[in-house]
């Protein structure tokens, strides 16, 4: 059975979550996921240093074959989305010199891939994930909880393609 | 006398304007100076590259000691500013991977540093930093004159901040 290593990144100015995960047929495993802690490097330039290197260091560990982020909520506060903007600039970046492709999934797509409904709040999403992945009683930050929600809805996403390829032949 | 060499940058997702020049005592010399097209590379993800890459190469070619950039006018369209944000983020990044600061100045004070008024049109921008910079005659785009209008800024930013310390000696 073919084995596809998927990486989602959530990226924020304070926190980037990333999720590592293996897809092998209907099965889902966690291999690893974290959080990176650019808020602690004090000014913005320090910080997309940290989670540009952040990135890097996970593909560079984790080799993942495909990567997803999620699409960004434009805020109405343009300040704030223009500091998202920049730590996310430095995320893709990361990927898109390891080579890697970057799926982009709108978060009402992540919200219903992974708890069927597109409004889910954040507490059932957290809570889906760990049934999804396996991670019962674990400690997972919100940040990482996004991050392997986009790799879970990449998941999905590529095998309704398949099935869809299927269907069609 | 003591030179000092200024890279000016003016980030965006289309074009990404840059500007080197050398400041001795009361002179302002100018080096080189051009764009990065990035909007040749087609999707984000690649034109992010190809910010990235060519800071990288304008300071390896330069090297200059101090970098200045504009700070951003946060705009109503709340997906131009995300964009704008992801193309200035890698090219910070670009400056703070070779160990560079990075000064920022408000685009009022870039425009009367350059003009003598903080409001002053692109054009007069455009038309000072050529007579500042000894650029009469040659064509020069107006992200090209934006970085340029930016490491002047910094550069009378440094010779006020002497002017002060040397008075209040």
């Amino acid at each position: 059975m073919t084995k596809l290593r998927i990486l989602g990144v959530d990226p924020g100015s304070r926190y980037t979550g990333w999720g590592v995960l293996d897809q092998e047929g209907n099965r889902l495993i966690h291999i690893a996921s974290g959080r990176i802690e650019a808020h602690k490097e004090g000014e913005l330039p320090q910080r997309l240093l940290k989670i540009h290197q952040g990135i890097l260091e996970v593909v560079n560990a984790y080799q993942p074959q495909e990567t997803a982020i999620e699409k960004v909520f434009v805020s109405v506060n343009g300040q704030a989305t223009l500091v998202l903007g920049q730590a996310r600039g430095v995320a893709l970046l990361a990927l898109v010199e390891g080579g890697l492709r970057v799926a982009e999934y709108a978060p009402n797509e992540v919200k219903s891939a992974v708890s069927g409904q597109g409004k889910a709040p954040k507490e059932q999403i957290l809570a889906m994930v760990r049934v999804i992945l396996n991670l019962q009683g674990q400690k997972i930050s919100e940040d990482q909880s996004d991050a392997l929600a986009v790799a879970i809805c990449h998941a999905n996403s590529r095998t309704f393609r398949n099935r869809a390829l299927q269907a069609g032949n």
